[in-house]
């Protein structure tokens, strides 16, 4: 091992240990798996954005016996943070630079592994598996999104034959990340990218699931007036009973000075909308997708487009008006320079639900039915006990 | 008609007069339903809190062509507004001064007069119905009640052949009414009955349901340290993401200075954690039921009960402590002297699922499926659009 | 004593009971006063709202050795508490059904006593002993409002030869009491005199002084949208910095829903700002004195005056639309059935500051200069300190 | 120039660029002094940190007609801020990599240059010149800090000849930039440094000023259980009454898991509090020096002090516990990576103090006193009512 490689898992090795000493409840299991061992002599096929955070999570299950291999998310995989998990046997392919070839490359050598269980990410493992006719090798696996739970249900060919748990539809979950770690995160990116005040500003939250209750509520709290748009007419009831305004977006357009989108459904800020917008008015994307406001629709009709700092493009619009886009219309949260992302804790609940759910496929298999799944209802509950001891919500 | 019961009724006008006034979705429904006259011909057989608000529903079905009899809950009946309906023939048999054997017997009167359609409360009309065999006789009705829905599911001959809309399971009632109006009208109670300042109070609201968590949210809201007492862990963890301190009774008994209870439990405060506050501890239920606070128990283990003030009671226990009581453990919102109980917009939107709920009932009960069953979505969805809009969400 | 004069102390008695086992402040000092007995030989003079939280700080006066006499304020005296006093010596003149001739002539008799110190309200006592050359008797004495400081200071005849300190000046009380007690008992006012939501309404507190930031806070809390009118610009300034709009009267009457005024100021809600509100909307006055809206012009105006229920009137004016009038413009959060006012430990602050303030004029008047002034700041630190750990803010 | 000069400048240009997009009251102002030239042959010697938003104070300056000339505050200059603004005449002397001789020189030579106003910072230049006998030249200038105004005060040798205008002792600044803006950064600080979340965090806010109201109140926005150290007993009261709970730093000290100090006094956070603390607990300082954690001490006393990440490092200390610090225990919001400081809209109004109190010392030294004093109160008025206009508060 060269110097620099050396001192690239140091690095790594220094970042993880931050993130691993506030994650209490991953240190717990940690131990008792190590212990007792359920992952021994099992390979797990990892597809998961590749941090410190989640080296922690690797390292917890190689703890409780795992072989493990795997690849980053394409374009977001810390080198230093695979330095570190290489020095101790977990293989992760990909690197920060790799082409999508590169990437569908790593998924495939993922699987030349021949793992029996995988952690995977937008199901890209597990329908690569099915094509390749490898469904027999496998035990199971979870499922981080959403996303990837549907891809699976929608899968043609006679359904997933092997259990699935679906981390992203554990209540927990949405409780600890989707609302309260990303609606924090969220206001905290606003300032960090933006450099403004939230204080007074007019505020459109375009969706009221999950994400964009905990988007307006802490945006709020920081002195914003925010309004709501909602589709959904009991969602909006639930809005209008928080005291918030709430009204079509074509109303709103021109009323807000930023308009933060949190729907998950494509085109949810149309041209039309924005070209109501007062010149000036602040555009970013909260949901997972860069598809909620029509980035490229109103690249098309800009007839200027500058960068004005790090994260902030101004787009002039004809007719004389401007919108200034944040992070090219890409998730809000993880944008700009130096962002943290979600909260070290609501990561340590959400690994959790991972750890545990693998050792369930591999432990009692037998207990879960084929196919994508919630999360086993005893393990939510035995999480929810610790993360309440472990918060010290008791004093 | 003598004077005085002229007077009586004129009161019972006027009071009546200021909640339709405020009442703006059953005003929108009454126009159409008089127009419409979808009632004509039926007969509603009622038993309801008869008070102003429900005053004004009665109205409506009347103007819908619906003939009306019924009777009040035993106890609670305002004989000025009883006297106002019977003025245009809206027929309630109780008066406030009714014995029990008196209510029971209204209800049998209501049922002598055959009514084609149930507006119920706690199931008395139904089951007394299925008793007495006039099932045969009714097209299907309204339930205000879980705990009425409760008792129709756990009817052991057979099921109950007509359907039942349960209202209180709609989601529109539990946001706007268990849990905002209730936790507000909780808090103004507090205050008015008490006369005791929230600010800086150490209070434990015991139970983290719909009714629990508006209750924690306003008297945070105003100054009070509150803690939550959860046994369901998911609900419990939610209230610790929403930032209040979770623990058990015992634990919290000790430093509470006021305990406020609304689990829907019986013995949700037992005497253990009674003996375990300090002196001076304000003691009081916000749930349906008189059971939650162990008061039999306490009674009997008391060395003394004082009133000390309109709702509150003192009583010392057994080692030199005390604790006072509030409204005796019965329903906190509704006790003391002038209770206004919930506001009238709240009592506005449940209304409206009564009205359009037996609409429903006689229109299109081929619709509907015999037994309890919950409010039908369109309904719930019909009407989350009109309170959006009379509430003036959108400015 | 008749046995129902014996029934009436013995209501004031249960009902001063209550507050006394609730003021921790004054039942500490009280202990100490019994054993020094600076009032011994002293006669207080007392012009006070007579309620069961006053009665407490005289007996606490009478423990300290004073012989009291004096008079409530007009039309407010609690007969029943006056009857508890009497039985344990304390004189109040008054009685509810005074005339304003009675009460003038009970300042007279309360000043024929030749009390060496005043407790006086609005300086009555105070002008009128310098009327009537009496000066020379009085050692110094407390005022217990604002305006009765400015009637003082205004007095054109060589100045008040001796101290009065003047209590509502105290930022202790500013805090406790206009700030934050006025500021709830608002919000329970509302929902207990209108029975209205206030979730989403759209509300106009007026003036933005020590209780209009308190109704502001508090109302906003119970998810109101409030609005603040407020001509101090560094006043709007740090409005608009809590996150609220601030506009001019004249551009929100359209919009609200509530108009509160709080300025202190006479014509603060003129006629010409009700004529643009909306139909219904809601006007009350929570400031001390019943000018602020303009009620004479509005009962001039209006086609027809019409009670809606006790502590509401809708005035009819011209044009067709319509105001609801709280309790005629007079305090609102002391109007309509069953009003407690501010919270008893509240009060317990104020008193304190009574009872110390009165302690030193007997005590250490040479430490004072003469006429108004205030509150010394050793007692008001003194009084913080003992509020920290009354209140338990350590816990 | 060279081409690397000019890419220097020409970053600084678009980062200036976005601020200046965003500061409209200098904005406003700028194009009246260009109009009047109130600065026409007037140097101002400025020392102030410089970077993006303070550059466009210093533009606007120049735009009235000022010749500028002066330094930054050592060691965090942007250079390519100073290139941009040397482009059009402005004068800084300073770089990021200067010496404090260097700096010092720096103000040497910004004397040299024979200001007739000072723009200062710490009244660095004040002294400097009353030392060299410059005083005579002087017509006035600004102070930036409390701190520089006190050493004016103190300064021994017969006061200060000139009128020296005090902003940071300006209310307006008071509330958007202590309170506010400060009290934000520091939870978007926290969040992008330690990645930790706060909901449900035991926080101790030491100090209960400004800046200290603002912190409390944004953390408790966010989900954090907030208490309060206070040795001022009105300040402490305050606190109370805003539902926090209040005790000694001794007291709450184990109980923290989060300790952040606010009161501008030495020592605030001692060696004998930190010991007490449990294993983990982060330790913050916000306010403006480095001086409220004894770091010195610690750094003593410590067995091991580790990087743990960029911002914290891990101290161990003897008997096995351990903290984590933050940036050294140097002003916590501007620290770790990428740091932005407060928002833009609150330096705008800084900013526009500046430059409106220039203009009267120029245009109007004659009604002002010798020596430092506070921004005039028309000055402070108008600003804000244009804070009020351009933050559309009307909205």
């Amino acid at each position: 091992m060269s110097d620099s490689t050396g001192d690239l898992a140091d690095r790594g090795e220094e970042r993880i240990g931050w993130s691993r000493s506030r994650m209490a409840l991953l240190g717990e299991v940690r131990e008792r798996l190590a212990a007792e061992q359920p992952f021994a002599g099992r390979t797990i096929g990892v597809a998961l954005h590749t941090e410190p955070k989640t080296a922690v999570l690797l390292e917890t299950l190689a703890a409780g016996g795992a072989r493990i291999i795997g690849t980053g998310n394409h374009g977001s995989t810390q080198d230093d943070v695979v330095a570190a998990l290489g020095r101790r046997g977990i293989t992760i392919f990909g690197r920060r630079d790799d082409t999508l070839d590169d990437h569908m490359r790593d998924l495939g050598r993922t699987l030349d592994a021949h793992p029996d269980v995988l952690l995977d990410n937008g199901a890209d493992l597990a329908l690569m598996a099915l094509e390749r006719g490898q469904a027999g090798e496998l035990i199971g696996g979870t499922e981080e999104t959403t996303s990837g739970g549907f891809r699976l249900r929608e899968h043609e060919s006679g359904g997933v034959p092997f259990p699935v748990i679906v981390i992203n539809d554990s209540p927990l979950k949405a409780i600890a990340e989707n609302r309260h770690a990303v609606g924090q995160s969220t206001v905290e990116s606003f300032l960090r990218i933006t450099n403004l005040s939230v204080i007074g500003k007019r505020v459109v939250v375009v969706g009221y699931g999950w994400v964009g209750r905990g988007v307006a509520q802490y945006l709020r709290s920081f002195g914003a007036k925010v309004a709501v748009v909602e589709a959904d007419e009991l969602k909006a009831f639930d809005a209008a009973f928080e005291g918030f305004r709430v009204a079509p977006l074509a109303d709103l357009a021109g009323w807000a000075q930023v308009v933060l989108t949190a729907t998950g459904r494509p085109g949810a800020v149309p041209i039309e909308a924005v070209e109501r917008m007062e010149a000036g008015t602040v555009l970013g994307n909260v949901g997972h997708f860069p598809w909620e406001i029509d980035v490229a629709g109103l690249r098309d009709r800009a007839t200027s487009v500058v960068d004005v700092s790090p994260g902030l493009e101004r787009l002039d619009l004809p007719g004389g008006t401007h919108v200034v886009l944040v992070t090219g219309g890409r998730m809000f949260n993880l944008g700009g320079e130096n962002p943290k992302g979600n909260s070290i804790e609501s990561m340590d609940i959400g690994f959790l639900l991972q750890a545990l759910s693998l050792e369930r496929v591999v432990t009692r298999a037998d207990s879960l039915v084929p196919g994508p799944q919630r999360v086993p209802d005893d393990i939510e509950r035995h999480i929810a006990r610790r993360v309440l001891a472990v918060m010290g919500a008791e004093r």
